[in-house]
């Protein structure tokens, strides 16, 4: 490794700043959807509260990562554009970078899991992305991005270690807090975030701040995966223990990154868990009551506000619902309840 | 009845000039969601056109008909908003009509059947509507709604034999037409719309003629209620024939209005039919494809794209999904397919 490289590569991993948030909305030229940020008179009469629900399912590739992965791609150099980008996802961030590469005509090459639902491959291909199948379990999938980004000259898209895809998350905050003003709301009081490797929370943690400081940033997790509560308390970056599960598929790396958990420690006010259950009861109310499919990572933050985890009564809680890729048989399931 | 009377009523018994549309639009102010078109690349393969679909689900009360009813309750005269409104619905209408008037804080009562889902009622009344059920098959709903309007100088808003009410509705073709402006698209070459009482298809093929006059529009119909194809091919307004019944609850008047029916004569390319089978195949596919909830009437649109009744091959179709009013135990079903 030269110089250069160590000197880009550390570039970075620093925070980004708010004005790199404020271009990359205005880079994405309308090839990213607004999504609405919707209000219910009767789920606010229920939490005694005004909830803004950010309806980001309804995203290009159903989930925010389109955010970042667009202004990863878009900001890469010619020369490296043209060698491509690999990434490795069992979810959502495999899909928005093949959706993203097609948009600037440049290759991508995904790595999945053998176990990946035939949809997603099929959709990825459909982009012209290059699939690959793995067994997750006996191969390291970040070793293998890494060594091919290595022999194909191809640049790697970190899931949420990278200031580029941050900035890119981070855009959602801004949208919130313009739509907003927009229903005449108040700043929100709150702003409550699923949080998994954390690009999302960390990116609308300094949108937010810059824009509404007031606003206190909640972290939600599913029960089980909670090392950013767990970090916070420590004050140090920790790593979820093996052996728990949760439905929320896109809740469960198994640590932050560096980066984002210091834009976290350093910027959030809390984080909150919910069980399995709750979530889908919240998947269930946003269908009854907003209308969307939301998955299960997705509904989280909403789950959080509706069992009160984090002071809702009173106040304007923005909740961030990320995601709507869900198998028909687990979303059948939530509304079985 | 005066003679004054008599002169307003056939006013608001003639077609809406684009204008009116026009102007809908513009009084809205930010009460009404701009709903996203939206287009699936995959969806465009399996169909081999180009598919734009109005998700029109995310409405404000969940259907067009928001539309309607805030552009007929804003444009009364002082004098009668202080007396309120009035309408009978089963579904969709009587939730626009309350929500449409807690809005501009005027009175409103809504006649629902006993049998209505009790979060609707609630909904309605969480609205500040009063609410009446009746027994749908023993009282004259219609008849009943007039004589309240009397007697209480309250004005009935008709479901959609109103040019203001199908003025309200028409903005939509209008966003549709700019919203594929703004991807780029072409001018749809056809446009697709569940058509019931007809209001929607009515407002939406005045507007296409003025801003996109080669758009070919449809009007899409459940098995058994296709009243609008005989009538065209009798060139007079028909019934539906009793005895039918269909998914689609949102579908089921038993005939247009003249002044709907009129300007359908005018304007429409023709009508389909689709089977309920084939609605619930829409219903999976708009989960799939779009991430969105669509209920059965909102889903014959694009059922009738998917079926090929409405030539797609090479060409650029708009197809509505007018609304996600949809129970869970329904809409499950749909998923099972």
């Amino acid at each position: 490794m030269n110089q250069t490289f160590d000197a880009a590569r550390d570039f970075y991993l620093q925070p980004p700043e708010f004005t790199e948030i404020r271009d990359a909305a205005a880079n994405a030229g309308g090839q990213l959807v607004r999504t609405p940020l919707f209000e219910s008179e009767r789920v606010n009469r229920i939490i005694g509260g005004r909830l803004l629900l950010k309806a980001e399912g309804l995203q290009r590739t159903g989930s925010f990562k389109a955010r970042g992965a667009l202004n990863f791609i878009a900001g890469l150099p010619t020369a490296n554009r043209a060698r491509g980008v690999v990434a490795y996802s069992s979810g959502n961030h495999g899909q928005a970078v093949s959706w993203a590469a097609s948009r600037l005509g440049i290759p991508a090459l995904v790595i999945m899991p053998e176990t990946a639902p035939a949809a997603k491959v099929e959709r990825a291909r459909g982009w012209g992305a290059e699939v690959r199948l793995i067994d997750w379990r006996a191969v390291d999938a970040k070793s293998l991005c890494q060594s091919i980004a290595a022999e194909r000259g191809m640049t790697m898209v970190s899931p949420f270690e990278d200031r580029r895809i941050i900035a890119g998350a981070g855009t959602l905050a801004m949208e919130v807090v313009e739509q907003a003003a927009e229903m005449r709301a108040p700043e929100p009081d709150a702003m409550l975030i699923g949080c998994s490797g954390g690009g999302l929370l960390a990116g609308c943690a300094i949108a937010a701040h810059a824009l509404s400081p007031q606003t206190e940033m909640w972290g939600v997790e599913p029960a089980g995966f909670d090392d950013l509560a767990r970090s916070l308390a420590a004050r140090e970056r920790l790593a979820n223990e093996p052996g728990h599960s949760s439905i929320c598929d896109a809740l469960t790396a198994r640590t932050m990154g560096d980066l984002t958990f210091s834009i976290a420690f350093r910027h959030v006010r809390g984080a909150v868990s919910v069980s399995d259950d709750e979530v889908m009861q919240a998947m269930r109310l946003a269908f009854e009551e907003f209308r969307i499919v939301v998955e299960p990572g997705g509904a989280a933050a909403l789950a959080a506000a509706m069992f009160g985890r984090v002071p809702v009564a009173g106040r304007t809680v923005a909740v961030v619902a990320s995601g709507s890729n869900v198998d028909a048989e687990l979303y059948r399931r939530a509304l079985e309840i």
